[in-house]
């Protein structure tokens, strides 16, 4: 019988606050870090996760992850791997945990962190990408990893189960498709607020060169700035590539409405985080004062609950699932399957550390096995940190090329987690001395 | 001038699950415990801050505040406890550590323990206990300590304002009678799942005797025993005094809806936390069905954000601070005023250690400076673990007595945070030797 043997985490970040990459509005500063955990088995399988965040406090989620790594020390290895909707719920729903939550914040995301390290163990053993591991898995199987509590007003196991029949349909048509042509992806690069409007401009161009048909642009700095750099990026993709708009958060209710009005005349396609991710009213609200632009959120959405209401107040268009944020690999198939549910396309939040490695697989496994389309439905991609990892993200010509190796495209590379480890490793070390 | 010298943090743990005290249809089996925080000054002074937790995990939110401590030790003393609004926002909205939240879970109750601890050196340098310092405290430095963001679109600084002055009429008698007869308070003593009938009966009767115009039950095991137990508990008090019910989140909202109608028999004056506390949309609608019983929740809710929006949705008749669940005082206030501002009810959520003795002072601030009326209004009172502090709540013939000494109540004594640290402490030590 196989045990758990070990949970270890480490503390990995990357200074990209010296340069001005992944500048925003809110987070103008982040130093793109991972709270990597690696679960070992006594048979010598490892499974591997993380948790993305943006610098100082990656070591409380590393400390968290510890903290539920208890709990999964000694325990048979193969049932956890093999009832993983069991084993999510035993360390979300811990009697005793539960209170740091319930069900968000670090203790949610750390939590989430050893679920997919969990999964990685098992996509491992099937020699699959969790992709291809989910489009494969029975319906009843991927039912019974969704924790429908809290959601069942919204969504019943019996829905899922519809909703997953209806996606076995075609389903080796469209695996085949993705192995073959992969899935669209669009691009952060160009948007960064610290970046000059020249190197906007050039990095617009290039996207469109490199085949994307949508850029992303960061706003909410100053509407003379937004006006200006929204009207270079028009002219610079022309007027059919989609321009997306990002104010991380930073505006009230009505600011968010006249702010975003002030930009209809660039077509803008979508609005995303206008307001606190919190803030279902208000999400509504303003989604009903900007039309046509539609309103997207989910980056910093803490958990299932909270998109359920998102798509029952009508306070979105668009769902932006994040690979680290929530529970894991089940949570995020809770999400996939409430986007389903209300006929919702998904386009995932990426980025920072790992989130394209991870999140990719999901995008994948929704076309493959729930909704069958791609309609209107793109992954992001920013090309940096990626190679960092045993199997880096690949997106050519706009899209997405399908994860091949075997696993959920967590685990980096020994000589990454060492040299940027935090405060020891040698990247840091040559900084401080500095 | 005065320097943040150290922010020491102690795990400090009671074994309460060896009893079944605090049980209910989701805690099974807490073990009280308090993320204990002193920050001291390099002039000798200390202050004091607390996060309660149920236990296990308890280390992380102690991490957490070793984390945020970062950034405030070194810092001038003066500087930071006289502008507390602006010393709380470089905690919450720290650009890097605002992505572990935002502004929820383990990293917002951490950062609230030390905005608690700062407020305690305000209080104590003032010599006042909490509640005094914020009833005299000018209407602009209260107003000033609030966190506005993504509140505004129901409460503006000019709101705020309003409210503030307009609580000053007859404040100087109001603060005489809270210091001569205290706060309504109602006990949740004889109710918890854990409970014999007979010990619910003789705690139900023992708690009207005491002076208690309410009492609490656990409910959400099993409708049967619900209905018994109620039924008990009615008979045990007679017509007169309120009975509430607490379901801990059990439930999903039909379920919700068709238990507590089940209950209407027994007339129990409100259904407390029916389902997650993120979910504002289904306490709406369950507060719709369950008429004339009241809808309240707040112990799990995460910040002002969600509470706006319970508010803004008629989705609670009663709102429930907690002391330590939020960023601390400052969030505290702007609950209040958000409570104010609809016209709800305050009826503070306390117990666990040391919630008794940190809320209590919200109350009294919202009788002396705020709303000025307590009608429906009452305090949570649970009689346990009060020996731990240097002043512990006193409630007598049904009511809270006013805090009189400097702080905001969240000192413990240092035999207890000795004797109960975790897990080296003499209590841990000998149960482990068990």
């Amino acid at each position: 019988m196989s045990k758990i043997e070990s949970v270890r985490t480490t503390d990995v970040r990357f200074p990209t606050s010296l340069e001005l990459d992944g500048s925003d509005a809110v987070n103008v500063d982040p130093d793109y870090s991972a709270a990597y955990v690696e679960i070992t088995t006594d048979d010598g399988e490892s499974g591997y996760g993380l948790v993305f965040t943006c610098g100082r406090g990656n070591e409380i989620v590393t400390a968290a992850m510890d903290s539920y790594g208890e709990l999964l020390v000694g325990r048979d290895t193969d049932e956890l791997v093999n009832n993983l909707g069991e084993s999510s719920r035993r360390l979300v729903h811990d009697s005793q945990m539960r209170w740091l939550g319930p069900e968000k914040g670090v203790s949610h995301m750390a939590a989430g962190g050893l679920i997919n390290a969990m999964w990685d163990i098992r996509a491992k053993r099937e020699k699959k990408p969790l992709w291809l591991l989910l489009s494969e898995m029975s319906s009843e199987e991927i039912v019974s990893a969704v924790d429908f509590t809290h959601i069942r007003n919204a969504l019943t196991p019996e829905d899922a189960t519809d909703i997953l029949e209806k996606g076995q349909v075609g389903k080796e048509v469209r695996i085949a498709e993705l192995k073959a042509d992969g899935y669209p992806a669009y691009t952060t690069t160009p948007g960064w607020l610290g970046y000059s409007d020249e190197k906007l401009v050039r990095l617009s161009k290039e996207a469109v060169a490199d085949g994307f048909g949508m850029i992303k642009l960061k706003v909410a700095g100053s509407i003379e700035d937004d006006r200006r750099r929204l009207s270079l990026a028009r002219e610079a993709v022309g007027p059919d590539v989609r321009i997306a708009i990002d104010a991380n958060q930073r505006w009230e209710e009505q600011e968010a409405i006249d702010w975003v009005n002030q930009l209809q005349d660039f077509q803008p396609y979508w609005i995303e985080e206008p307001t606190s991710t919190d803030d279902i009213l208000a999400h509504a609200a303003i989604r009903k004062a900007v039309h046509p632009i539609k309103v997207v959120t989910g980056e910093a959405v803490q958990n299932r609950i909270i998109f359920k209401q998102m798509l029952q107040a009508g306070a979105i268009d668009i769902m932006q699932i994040d690979s680290t944020r929530v529970a894991g690999v089940n949570e995020n198939i809770a999400n996939l399957l409430l986007a389903a549910r209300f006929e919702t396309p998904v386009c995932p939040h990426a980025g920072g550390v790992g989130l394209c490695e991870l999140v990719q697989h999901f995008s994948f496994f929704d076309y493959a096995a729930i909704t069958g389309t791609m309609e209107d439905r793109v992954i992001e991609y920013v090309d940096h940190l990626h190679e960092h990892f045993t199997e880096p993200a690949v997106v050519s010509n706009g899209r997405y090329r399908a994860p091949e190796l075997p696993g959920i495209g967590a685990e980096m590379l020994p000589e990454s987690t060492s040299r940027w480890s935090y405060p020891d490793g040698a990247v840091w070390q040559e900084l401080n001395a500095r």
